[in-house]
């Protein structure tokens, strides 16, 4: 099944931008499964940059598609390239700056705000009826666009609570595991929302692109 | 096998330090062969910053210990913290940052200057008779330093007449091969010296663990 993928990353480390093993591991998963992929990044700064040794702020600006690009090896391109026809099913990675930069989720909560372009991508892709798949705290992000969905968070309480406040239903997870609603062709994964190392994250990451092709024709 | 691997890598990107496929898929191929990592790197500026889109140089500086924390989620030490006898194995990925950086063979070939710690170390690696792994371009790396030791890079003629002219031999290898020295205790794997793709870039880091475990007690 030579399915095309389309992975929606921004910037390059999990404290300010994309998680790096999560977008790796996804990658290494379409491959495995004999797909292909195209990165897609925000061509935009990205709310901010954090050292990732010591988790300060610092006092510099990065654009999300450039730093995006060390991920990608250059091959990736701006969100207003994305068109849904030319994929089969799309991929959000996680990481904390998803929650910054996609939506502001890690800074106001369950009253979050959407970006505008992002928010139009996932109800465009959506609405063509390709299945998407989300990690981390993506799935998240999906609840707030989509509102009435089934996805996993892992285990936290909290974040589960704010997924029922934006419409939609978690169920917890233990590693590796995917959950899908197949209504909707959305497919959730845990990744780093659990205490994991690298191998649980290509399992869940595998899984979840295993998962999304059993479901497709 | 518990084996404790230290990875030597700094920056986070392939133009400017290490390549993030290849130190990822190390991580992912240590643990799946139940052994564990430290990350190490050199607490200093990396020679320059690339825009990974364009290959256009950046006027900025970045650290090579705190943006390669980025793909080590923090869990990274400065090399001065690397005690070799802490560990069972070393393991150097590439990227053409470590050709800047580590030593500048991609700016003086064959007449290259190893930077000083770099150097110290890996010649205290080798004299503790701990096994080193290289992947890609840093099996120039150790031949400069060690010079008389058989290598792999790949199948470019020119990087192997400059391997030669350093007192070192290279073995031409396909995608996935990895070449043993055993006398000297050097594994080679060719990964992004030849056109490959992320699970190339798995199977060669995981054959490199595989071969270094078997010749390890």
């Amino acid at each position: 099944m030579n399915k095309r993928f389309a992975i929606i990353v921004g910037g390059c480390g999990h404290r300010d931008g994309s998680e790096i093993h999560e977008t790796t591991m996804t990658m290494l998963s379409i491959v495995e499964h004999g797909c292909t992929y195209q990165m897609f990044a925000p061509n935009r700064n990205q709310y901010h940059v954090l050292n990732h040794l010591t988790g300060e702020e610092m006092s510099e600006s990065r654009n999300m598609l450039v730093e995006a690009a060390r991920m990608a090896r250059g091959q990736i391109q701006a969100l207003e390239e994305f068109r849904v026809e030319n994929f089969d099913a799309v991929v959000f990675p996680g990481g904390f700056g998803v929650a910054k930069n996609f939506f502001d989720y890690a800074l106001n909560g369950v009253n979050c705000a959407v970006d505008a372009q992002i928010e139009l991508l996932i109800k465009n892709i959506h609405k063509a009826g390709k299945p998407i798949g989300a990690l981390c705290i993506a799935p998240v992000l999906l609840t707030k666009v989509l509102k009435n969905i089934v996805v996993t968070i892992g285990n936290d309480e909290n974040t589960a609570k704010d997924v029922a406040k934006m419409g939609g239903k978690n169920i917890n997870t233990v590693s590796g595991e995917v959950i899908s609603d197949k209504e909707n062709k959305i497919y959730s994964t845990p990744c780093y929302m659990l205490e994991a190392n690298i191998k649980d994250i290509h399992d869940c990451a595998y899984n979840l692109i295993s998962t999304m092709l059993e479901n497709m024709e």
